[in-house]
């Protein structure tokens, strides 16, 4: 029995206060991926929705209990993902949305989130520094602040995924999931544990973001002073203990990966599949190009969690 | 009352033959995209399955039959994309399947064909070349011959996109369609003029293959001599007289555009929307670049019908 702060009725429930557009996205086996890989891939899509992430499927749950409570503003830090998902929710309810984040958070991510009308305040740090900032205006402000990864229904958003790739839905060797925050580790890993225990539930971070992968691997939270990667979406310092003490519950395995490994994934999945994703959607294909050997065979599922890249950036990274 | 040779209720039985993976695919509103056009844009995404086109939505359909009545062996002519659907299609049915395209289709397409353990047989020609060769290949063996556009299957999988853009899943002004053989905006067009008559089917074609939009315009069959286009997909010069008498009773309009449109309408997806393309996905766009003022504030949707590339020539073609 798993003792997490997730719940199966709760999430099964979450599916029916998130807009259906973000809900059973594409899930489908890419036959050029697999042979380059040298296993079965599949891929699951998140990135063919309005904001580009899986993110809104947490947000849809955190601006529908807002309104339904009749209140009327919300503050978030957010790498840019989940500003542009909180924006777009709240937004369709009325909501006075503010999101914090670093001036170095990629511009497409900052641009679409100032189209939405979104109060958006830039700090001069990092992602961590945007959190600090973001409790004091919710403390000032009297507003809610979304926490992502520990504020329950991000991760219960997440764990929907979890549900579009459990028997009956699917039958997978193992996921492989981009570890941040963890909202999306814990929450599709704790529907993979209870719905289809075999499956090996394997997040990836960045060697140059470990914080939550070495946490998980000694069973404490340990921060890092600095993050150093193209993987922005999840480049964070600091572990939260609740998500940790999930994440220590339903996931079989944490890696890290070279930046080298991410461009070479992020080039693979643009010559093999065709799509477009930012570099932290492309972790799980650079965790089987690492390891060959282990994946060998195995049909294996991947999120592709955002396709939110500066273009300029990208065509830099994956020129050969 | 349309006569053509679509049916409603063949249709929506269609739906049961083919592959979930291929049906109920991604729609969604792009506000980049809309905002960059001067209208409310919305994609209905074809590209997010095994064969990244929605042509699988037909061979689903005639390998199902095929195998239904025990055939063991098909042919087709393809640009490309219906090769790689049928060969998909056909090995899942244990079908020998025998592709023969254009030498000049994109490698892309060819490699994935092969890749299928498909016989595929290059003509030094063009598509309707291949035509020629792939219906003397059917009468020869005498195996099932399948022409895109003229088999009511391939119409039929096609028009089951229709079904996902009327009422109640959807409401739009104007659906803009590519137009090349004729099977996607026949059988988009017939749903939505049953279905939600009140908007308008526009059919887009390249300035450099304008035998059906000519066809159309002056309600006769009218072929060219040759084609000069990127968007190879649709590429064809002898329009189908039974295709034909079908557009004309569903086409509101049929435009061209120029190849440079194309491109920019590529460079537009890639860049507010995050997809690559290929050109003929892209004509929808096109069409709303040339007009602008005929589409302004307008909630238009394009079906991206194809992510089949080469790279390297899309990243030569969206060079800035």
């Amino acid at each position: 029995m798993l003792k997490t702060r997730l719940d199966l009725d709760r999430i099964r429930a979450a599916r029916r206060a998130i807009d259906p557009v973000f809900l059973d996205t594409p899930l489908f086996r890419s036959d050029a991926l697999g042979s380059a890989l040298g296993c079965t891939m599949s891929i699951k899509l998140e990135t063919a929705n309005p904001v580009r992430s899986f993110k809104a499927r947490g947000t849809e749950l955190v601006a529908g209990g807002l309104s339904d409570q009749g209140r009327t503003a919300v503050v978030c830090a957010s790498a840019g993902n989940l500003g542009w998902a909180l924006g777009w929710s709240g937004r369709r309810r009325g909501l006075d949305v503010t999101v914090v984040a670093s001036h170095r958070a990629p511009a497409a991510k900052l641009d679409r989130i100032r189209a939405l009308g979104v109060a958006l305040e830039l700090v001069d740090g990092d992602f961590d520094l945007a959190r600090e900032v973001a409790a004091g205006i919710a403390q000032r402000r009297g507003i809610r602040l979304v926490e992502d990864s520990l504020d329950i229904e991000t991760c219960e958003g997440a764990a929907t995924i979890g549900l579009e790739l459990a028997p009956p839905a699917a039958s997978f060797d193992a996921v492989l999931i981009a570890l941040g925050g963890g909202a999306m580790a814990t929450g599709v890993g704790y529907v993979m544990k209870e719905l289809a225990p075999g499956v090996e539930v394997i997040c990836v971070q960045p060697h140059g973001a470990p914080a939550m992968t070495r946490s998980w691997r000694e069973r404490r939270v340990i921060t890092t002073d600095s993050t150093d990667t193209i993987a922005d979406g999840v480049a964070g310092r600091r572990p939260i203990p609740a998500v940790l003490d999930d994440l220590l519950q339903v996931a079989d395995d944490a890696v890290l990966v070279q930046e080298a490994s991410i461009v070479a994934a992020m080039r693979m999945l643009l010559e093999h599949a065709g799509l477009v994703v930012e570099p932290s959607a492309a972790l799980g294909i650079a965790a089987v190009l690492e390891d060959p050997d282990r994946f060998a065979g195995r049909h294996l599922v991947t999120v592709i969690c955002g396709s939110n890249v500066d273009l300029d950036a990208y065509h830099r990274w994956i020129r050969p």
